[in-house]
């Protein structure tokens, strides 16, 4: 295994935490404006996944689903604070042993993120969380949303290597699925509070993942340990 | 200004001292067979660029320009050998100023190579030589080889940029032409010995381009005194 693809939203950042964070000076019930907000993600991407429309990068789904979370609670806001707040997806905070562990991965491997937010989002969480990547893949680099077959197989060639040298790293398990049936290595880091106190998926492997570490300081250490 | 886009090979490395030290094995003529490898790079793009064959990365017009030099130097070379060759570009050395420039350039803006190899050749460069990239952008990413201005535009509209918030960084004359075309800032570093010792080409600003600083830390210095 030679390189990581790391998802993001959920396995490097709360968002939920950010999002409501820097919603609640705008309304009474934050947690759920940024659940309301994010539940519009997967349907945005799948009419690109569809093929019904182009693909366009993320901001731009983001801004479109917001126009509809803020209709939902009754809010009205300037088309300039519409795309000021589309930008707090810029600006989340990591999960408190991300920096570290990403430390501890560079020397084993080369370390990407592959997620479907935009190349920009990705380069100002980076700055604003302190990481360093070798590069930055994902959706707008491949053109298709995960979990597209596509978006895991062009990241890999943009590396010069293949599925099975490569390694996806996700909180969710149906990314791992995907990643895995294209022959990915995967690695399975939950985040059992990424949906807040009530979450009910994704808080456990449902498949044998090759790793399964409980943050990335231990997912570190796994591979250091194990190999991959 | 927001962002530098570098141009490496030349700017950022000295790919003649590094490609003529990994050929010192094969050939009595190291220096000259990388002249010779060299002169065949804008050739082999032009036929991209004309529309002539669709895009291919660096590394792949790098392998067939290396099999014509091989054959002009009269050099019989296995094709697994020719491959590690080719790959001699990812591990070329920087000039002793870039590490620190870059650095002290950091805190002052975005940083992107821009350049027309490929993003695994950047990613290698990037290791070999202990930089740290906010992202790799250049011709994989935007689908065109400089100067096509579509390179440009393109790597800016990933930074969510207009060029007039993007610096261009070159020791050509002719990159740094381009850029000004569209709208971006432009800054000259001279690189006297790119080509060795009889080099008579970029020995001077060939405009009045709006830094020309004599290397990276003079860079960094020049635009934390005077912005951009």
């Amino acid at each position: 295994m030679q390189a990581l693809f790391f998802d993001v939203f959920g396995t490097l950042v709360d968002w939920r935490t950010s999002i409501a964070h820097q919603m609640a000076p705008h309304t009474d019930e934050p947690e759920a404006f940024a659940d309301a907000w994010r539940a519009r993600y997967q349907p945005g991407m799948e009419e690109v996944r569809a093929g019904r429309r182009p693909f366009v990068p993320l901001d731009i789904l983001h801004h479109e689903s917001l126009g509809e979370t803020l209709r939902k609670f009754g809010l009205s806001v300037s088309e300039p604070l519409q795309w000021e707040m589309t930008l707090y997806w810029h600006h989340l905070d990591a999960w408190p042993d991300v920096a570290e562990g990403l430390l501890r991965l560079a020397p084993q491997a080369l370390l990407a993120p592959h997620s479907n937010g935009n190349l920009r989002l990705m380069v100002d969480l980076a700055r604003h969380n302190a990481w360093q990547w070798d590069a930055i893949l994902g959706a707008e680099i491949t053109g298709h949303y995960k979990p597209a077959p596509e978006s895991y197989l062009k990241a890999a060639a943009l590396m010069m290597l293949d599925p099975a040298e490569c390694a996806m790293v996700a909180a969710h398990n149906g990314d791992l699925a995907a990643a895995r049936a294209l022959g990915f290595k995967t690695c399975f880091v939950p985040r059992p509070r990424e949906h807040g106190p009530g979450q009910s998926v994704d808080l456990a492997p449902e498949d044998d993942w090759d790793i399964v570490a409980s943050d990335l300081v231990d997912l570190a250490d796994k591979l250091s340990e194990t190999g991959l």
